[in-house]
């Protein structure tokens, strides 16, 4: 069985992934980012998700995001807006280079693993606009993970899998349930309470919410009352 | 005055391209990482070189490495052998993706601060083999840079600036002397003791004293009796 490292937050679009990559045939390695994240409730979800797929111990790094600051999911200076709720195209929850940042430690950890795929669940369709999820940025970073390591010097290539990138929030959650995946255990909204209750209101709920909807699928998601 | 981040470790490089930059007259944002490396002086070394280039914070953002291993440097189960003393082309003392992880956060840091100008001490000539200090690995985390935050809607354009790219280690002692460079203050040494004594036998500390040496400038190094 062929290695894969799986980017895993503990929310509805990597844990998606995850099942993906699984019934897709890998071994996978999951990696998640305790980043100084609002919503660390989706820390744990990730940990029960991850034990439900592999035996491999799921990898939190430790790595202080607040230290840039420059996002309300790091900053308490900063609110998270509601959906719809801010005149910029692209919301103040973006993270400024978060998936660079990820996908670099995921390179790193797939080196030392001998690993050459690298699955994440960014998703240019039903997304709140981030530079760092769409297309063109996946491609270059695979391109870059190709001269990045010691492959370079033995022809290896490393391959970025982002299954979602096309897929609507609707077909994700399609896809996720014939591959069994339990939602009810993960977390998306940037506000979620640390027991996993949601607000219903950020730009993460909403997506989340139409999705189901759109998809006909029961969310078992938890609200904060 | 345009800002710009610096990578500053505390080693003689990365001092030489702050004083480069500064000279070069940008207002500098140093970017450190104590990310569990064994020469753990350095961080003060960056501390005190820093201090004297800018008044802005000399930034330490902290990230365990240690949880992804696959190095000499991160890891106490691999021992950082002496120069010479290895049979592979790429030296155990590689840190799986060191440079795409520290110039993804320096790029996550440049977002937050409206700054478009990276600065880094890789180096192509007197080197380990690093695959991530190598012409090529610089022009692709540039275009990488240029697709993966918010200036992909405005246009505006990141560059990655590696002045020691194509230097020996000499040439970068003698640019470092011209622009005042306070040698004395860098570790350079895998294995320094933490209060910066070198041990004289690593790759590190090998490439240092011959780079000292053909430049005729004397090292203040202090070694390890």
């Amino acid at each position: 069985m062929k290695k894969a490292i799986v980017l895993l937050s503990g929310g509805l679009d990597s844990a998606t992934v995850l099942a993906k990559a699984k019934s897709d045939g890998y071994d996978t390695y999951t990696l998640g980012f305790d980043y100084g994240q609002r919503h660390a409730s989706e820390l744990n979800a990730a940990i029960k998700i991850a034990a439900t797929y592999s035996s491999n111990p799921h990898k939190i790094v430790n790595l202080d995001l607040r230290a840039i600051g420059g996002s309300s999911l790091t900053s308490t200076e900063l609110d998270v807006p509601d959906h719809g709720d801010y005149s910029e195209n692209i919301p103040n929850t973006y993270v400024p280079a978060r998936n660079t940042i990820f996908l670099s430690i995921a390179l790193g950890y797939a080196e030392t693993l001998g690993s050459f795929d690298i699955f994440i669940g960014a998703n240019a369709v039903d997304y709140s606009g981030y530079p760092d999820c769409r297309p063109q940025f996946i491609t270059e970073f695979e391109r870059l993970a190709n001269v990045a390591t010691a492959s370079v010097d033995t022809g290896e290539k490393y391959s970025i899998h982002a299954p979602l990138l096309h897929l609507t929030k609707a077909e994700i959650v399609t896809l996720g349930s014939t591959l069994n995946v339990d939602y009810s255990a993960t977390v998306s909204c940037y506000k979620a309470s640390l027991n996993g209750e949601a607000c219903g209101n950020c730009d993460s709920c909403h997506l989340r919410a139409e999705g189901f909807k759109q998809a006909g699928i029961i969310d078992a998601t938890r609200y904060k009352k």
